[in-house]
């Protein structure tokens, strides 16, 4: 099965699906080793990663860069996100072909405007005229050419102010315009706005929730509110930049990484997730093996 | 002063100059952050972060864009490790011209053949011709255009097996070149070995170290002993490693990121160090500005 | 006298300054030997050669790549291409940036919306509201680190329709914003309408001009009317592919190159082009003096 | 039916299968319209058009990045010069995946040592030691996905002044590796020495020749010598040279364009070939349908 099928599948169905974000093909192993059955290649994680805000600073060829390295790395689906789609419909159709290109299972955009700005920032969070973001939902799914490639809209109605029944006519108008699953994002501490967008939402679509500021709510519980993922999207990076400090501010006082070496993984993790051994063995084998060919 | 200049002079004078290793640009922040004199773009922290064997597997552009990217974070030098120069001495001459060309203060290669294995994996480790390498060098101090442009010879004579005695006349040969500095390496659990090249190099150049394996030794006693900087090559990364996996595992348990709260840098960090409010307040104020311009 | 000088010296001062268009190393080199004196790193050369739109479909990323790359070829300076900037002020910002560090002696952006459409197609040629492109010229001359990096600002009210009041009222914005010189562009058959912008602005910048639809003006004419540069904007592109073209076509029919290897460069005009034997000369120059340091 | 099925197809089955070089998405799509039935991502094209030498100066990842775009732009498939494979058995294995996932149909390697000197230049053309290359093509064979990717084995022998009966060697045992073709290099000016070289190889595998310097045999020859494939590797891009170098002299001559429209493509073919009209009607088109699903 690819894995544009498998995450169609798992989207659609039972139990609730958990992704979590990536910002590198080392973080994604690491995800993928925890058991999460896909990731998400994170906007604000890549842009953490490369020290620009996260607002489009990073172009689309980095953005994908990023994205198509996470893929390379692992065995399940990577769900890219895409921002407002780096520009207009044009620029959305060359997206999705480029994505698909790199191995991506689907890709999120959503209903802002170009370029966007971080959701759980003050600032410009104006919606992107309806049309434009229905032509843009509608473009992906007609110019991909494997139909499992996933496309996301992500509503951002919450967000920027614009109330709960712009977010339910938007769900509306992406779900008539082809979209395979609606992200329904809040940056309330309680998941209760999801909830009720959760059971106003009349369509057939999975919903994605994402509850970095409603943190206290499970997977089961989102699950039983009739969710169809969860994204943690944003906490590989943060628990690595915490580590870090910790890390480098006790080398830097102590001059020696004596007292730090329990808290970091050994070399040989290092060099079992960069698959070192694993080439070496394989070089080995094809030596001996072209030589016997070659002996024939 | 520039960054070239400033590395140059760190590693002629005392006290002993600290060098962490990055993989990004934020991590290096957090190594400009913490207190560090320069970063080490790490060529086996940049190859880990890609997941891939640190056996030259990514390639010149991919080691000089990470390289950039470090070098565009911060304020302090970045010495980046070039492997064994990525090919032939033309090879060395063209990336030599494009680190300068990317704000990188200063290259360090190694002796060994191209594609390199990483010191402290058992494999092919041999030495790369005298000749061949002293070539290097010597071609790397011409080409460049800012003669405070740092060039590092690496001798790995010891990594290798091949013993004091060469380690010492690679050591000299490279004197000779017209190298900057030498870093010799070890992998030892002692710093013996290092000890004793330091004794018994009586060249003008100042030798750097990479206690990796012997980690008790601190960067006082190495002072002491005459060295001219110690570089703390991948620990970032692998502290990054170990945080991650407990983040990512507690929150896999748990099917929330609640318990993890604690242990994760808060959003606001995250945005402090992608410059987000930074970016924003500029934005502001150019707009105020270019308006009473207008209004004139 | 560096580049970025050269350029904002050669803008100012009389002759009229010549620049023709270039979509790459090789390209950029034939128009430095012909004697041109600046480079356009010109957007439509640069998408056609990657068959791509003339529509923000390359990213920002891919344009910078590209005038890179041209700027490393040669010596004479280059201003690029930056069409409506890729974004908003701050993706203007990030732009100077980078293009400044990759060697680039100026840019130039037009005051259209993003993504912009080249001017020679009917569609969407709507002008960028004026303060925001104000702000964008106002930040662009704020943020570049050497002040002799070059700042156009190109007008499009005359290829968008809005009439000649519009492009002088731009033009005296675009002047007290900071800019350094004014591209007016216009796609009419003859120069009668960039001559009355020129008569009827009365401001201190020099002012650009492309001819590419007007193309019986000379630059002798242009000179003598008052303007400070023209650019032969994808000439080089346009004469590259009815070449191809014919030698293709050639080769295919006849079943081998016999009949067209007097309409195309021998291969040791390549290798002359490439630096091939510039670098084995000295490499060769390079191993015996290494040898003889070696010696002493 | 997939471009890697096709180009393994056209390689073994009558008649000749004839590939033009290409260093552009652009030159691509003017091989493809000519009616060649393959490309050919040429090393010398790519390194030429970079302006620098065919020497490996420019990295694997440059050399994956003009393929990919040559593929991207084309339907016919594309055969990539992959010199001798950027390094060891290590770098080729990578190479494969990479090549595979960016929609290249087969590659080609020689059997020279890295970094690889073009085979008409006096200098190093030392051969790679025999086992050392049977294990990068055996290897290249293993790790393929598509069991239809094609992998050309290229001989350096009759180059490298090794002489026929080391070519005939190498021959049969890169033929036992497992290669899918083998190309049989030469610069002789006239085919006598690739004709005993087909005559003697008693192997299945279709041949590929190069007749750059022994221009005059035709294709039609060259199928009733038994050849599998002819490749006319750099004529691209030395008539852009050409044309260039003239279109360039007569407009810094005339100070005008004016006389040099009737040999350069209008800008009409110049926009044809980005797809800028095709672009802008899917737009419409997508506008319009976007529209009715939501009026529904």
């Amino acid at each position: 099965m690819t894995k544009t099928t498998r995450l169609a599948d798992m989207l659609r169905d039972s139990p609730i699906l958990r992704l979590a974000g990536a910002h590198s093909a080392l973080s994604a192993k690491l995800v993928e080793s925890t058991g999460f059955e896909a990731i998400w290649a994170s906007g604000l994680e890549i842009s953490a990663q490369a020290a620009v805000p996260d607002a489009n600073i990073l172009t689309m060829t980095q953005a994908l860069s990023a994205a198509s390295q996470i893929a390379g790395a692992v065995d399940i689906p990577v769900l890219a996100d895409c921002d407002s789609g780096f520009g207009s419909v044009n620029n959305v159709i060359d997206m999705i072909r480029q994505y698909e290109n790199n191995g991506i299972a689907g890709i999120c955009i959503e209903d802002k405007q170009y370029p966007k700005l971080n959701s759980f920032i003050e600032g410009n969070q104006d919606l992107a005229p309806l049309d434009d973001f229905v032509t843009k939902i509608y473009a992906a799914t007609q110019v991909r050419r494997d139909p499992s490639f996933t496309v996301v809209a992500r509503i951002e109605a919450l967000i920027a102010g614009a109330g709960m029944e712009e977010a339910l006519l938007r769900a509306d108008a992406y779900t008539k315009a082809g979209a395979d699953a609606l992200l329904i994002h809040s940056k309330k501490s309680t998941p209760d706005e999801v909830y009720e967008f959760r059971r106003r939402y009349a369509g057939p679509l999975p919903l994605i929730v994402v509850p970095t500021t409603y943190n206290s709510v499970t997977a089961t519980e989102l699950e039983a509110a009739g969710f169809g993922a969860v994204i943690y999207a944003n906490h590989a990076v943060r628990g690595s930049i915490a580590a870090m400090e910790d890390v480098l501010a006790q080398i830097y006082k102590d001059g020696t990484t004596f007292h730090v070496e329990d808290q970091i993984a050994p070399l040989k993790k290092v060099f079992h997730l960069q698959g070192m051994h694993a080439m070496l063995e394989q070089q080995s084998r094809f030596e001996k093996l072209a030589a016997e060919r070659l002996a024939k």
